[in-house]
């Protein structure tokens, strides 16, 4: 563990989805060049960054464009970290055995180590969103990483909307959440539900950052895949919900925001949540739901 | 319990302190009288409504304010509820033994019997904040109600800054959760962090509406209090996020919402967070602060 920095630049890579793996990997590593060259410290890739967002239909097929983790991407991402003395967070499409496949963010710190992995405990399932087909559910938890520029965890996409998720890696010491994600608009909604949907996805994770004191840098891919639009404007936002950075919604995109870690640690000092939680409270939150005699107060 | 209602109107009553408690309470009422001739169902009062927020200092001869809970506040609010027919939270400060005080809100059902209360869960204690000081934390857990108009919830200032407390509301059945509260601007913070303070207050809240697919209604106080300015701004969000209604900075209102809770129904269908929340995971949300073993993830 270093000791702990004063401020991090961090970059997003938004993007669309490439032509093969190999063409994801080649663009992938030109970005964080750029990156890297303007100061970013700690880089993070869209979900699922080396396919297509293939989980718009159940298709046995998609599988094969599974790999291990760690594997021949991350053994490729970690000499480029290492070279370029960055932290790499890589988010794939893993091969864990015949019929066991995860959506899996891989970690590598700045001196090119493999530091570990997430992988997306939620997993979403509606039209268009068919993801339970495809990833079992993680099982590793929400582990956060003392990288070599500050401590950080990892949510995906559909974890993005539960609480829970940004507060277990905030307990864990994480002060910047990144946040690979792969949402956009279907095409029969857009004009009617559009603007309402990105909305609400913004402030879920807003929300998470004000909550938790954390930065929060939430990472989409653009473009057009089937009937699905992703709609870009990955962002970054401070412990105060402020947006400090957001890319458009169908532009490539290198976006880097500088995460001010002592003003994060000032700005808990005097909204301190963290110290004010009822932890003798919450007992029902690894519950379903709360079923009425529960949830009955007692009189005094 | 009725059927579940289709719709229902809410009104939020934004108002400076008085100058004496009987003021306070003929206040209320004439506001109470206005928001049910405009078809308001439920109403809320802003937190203490009838003390001014005597919490920026310590001073012992505040407990005076204190009454007891059910007492001859709520037994005059209840007449008002029976005779229109209303849902009534009254946000008092309670006298429960001596030397044992709560922050507490009492809800009267339209037929004007005596609910219950929820007693504040989280204090804060910052300059200008003195709350630890008078309010024994509260005993009663998260009760939520079935009222003649929608199962309800309520938080209290300090409590919306915790998404635990929204999501054990939202678990128990609550859909739309009030929000009593009392804050403002510290004269000499103002012009610097004021307009960040207030935006992350209708974050977070905002956020709680979408991660827990309810209706979110807070309601502040206006007015100067010593170097306090209470920042108004009462406002009603709905389960995606979106603002219904939003009250001025420093003028008092009837804000008045419809809740749709068959919209919330289909919302919940289609963004399905409660059926997808991975309760197996979340034992650390119970905890102060994960440490470093606890947060290792097993490797595979």
């Amino acid at each position: 563990m270093t000791a702990r920095p004063a401020s991090v630049r961090i970059a997003l890579i938004q993007e669309r989805a490439a032509n093969t793996q190999s063409e994801a990997i080649a663009l992938l590593e030109k970005r964080v060049r750029t990156a890297a060259a303007s100061g970013a410290q700690i880089i993070c890739t869209q979900e699922l960054f080396n396919t297509p967002y293939f989980c718009r239909t159940q298709d046995v097929r998609h599988f094969d464009l599974a790999e291990p983790v760690p594997g021949p991407t991350t053994d490729a991402v970690s000499r480029l970290a290492a070279e370029l003395n960055v932290v790499l967070i890589v988010s794939l499409f893993e091969h864990r055995g015949p019929g066991v496949y995860h959506n899996t963010a891989a970690v590598i710190d700045a001196d090119g180590r493999f530091l570990g992995k997430y992988r997306k405990m939620h997993i979403p399932q509606d039209p268009g969103f068919e993801e339970k087909f495809y990833f079992t559910p993680g099982d590793l938890g929400y582990p956060v990483w003392k990288t070599a520029y500050g401590c950080i965890g990892v949510l995906i996409c559909w974890d993005q909307w539960f609480p829970e998720a940004a507060r277990m890696l905030a307990l864990a010491g994480a002060e910047i959440l990144f946040c690979p994600t792969a949402i956009g608009w279907l095409a029969d909604e857009k004009e009617t539900e559009g603007a309402t949907q990105h909305s609400a996805w913004e402030i879920v994770q807003r929300g998470h950052a004000v909550a938790n004191g954390c930065y929060f840098a939430a990472v989409n891919r653009i473009g057009k895949e089937g009937n699905t639009e992703f709609w870009g404007q990955s962002f970054v936002a401070d412990y105060h919900g402020r947006m400090l950075a957001r890319a458009s919604v169908d532009q490539s995109a290198v976006l880097t925001a500088d995460c001010d870690l002592q003003a994060l640690e000032q700005a808990r000092r005097i909204w301190p949540f963290l110290r004010d939680r009822r932890i003798d409270s919450f007992d029902g939150l690894a519950s379903r739901m709360i079923d009425d005699a529960s949830a009955a107060p007692e009189e005094s």
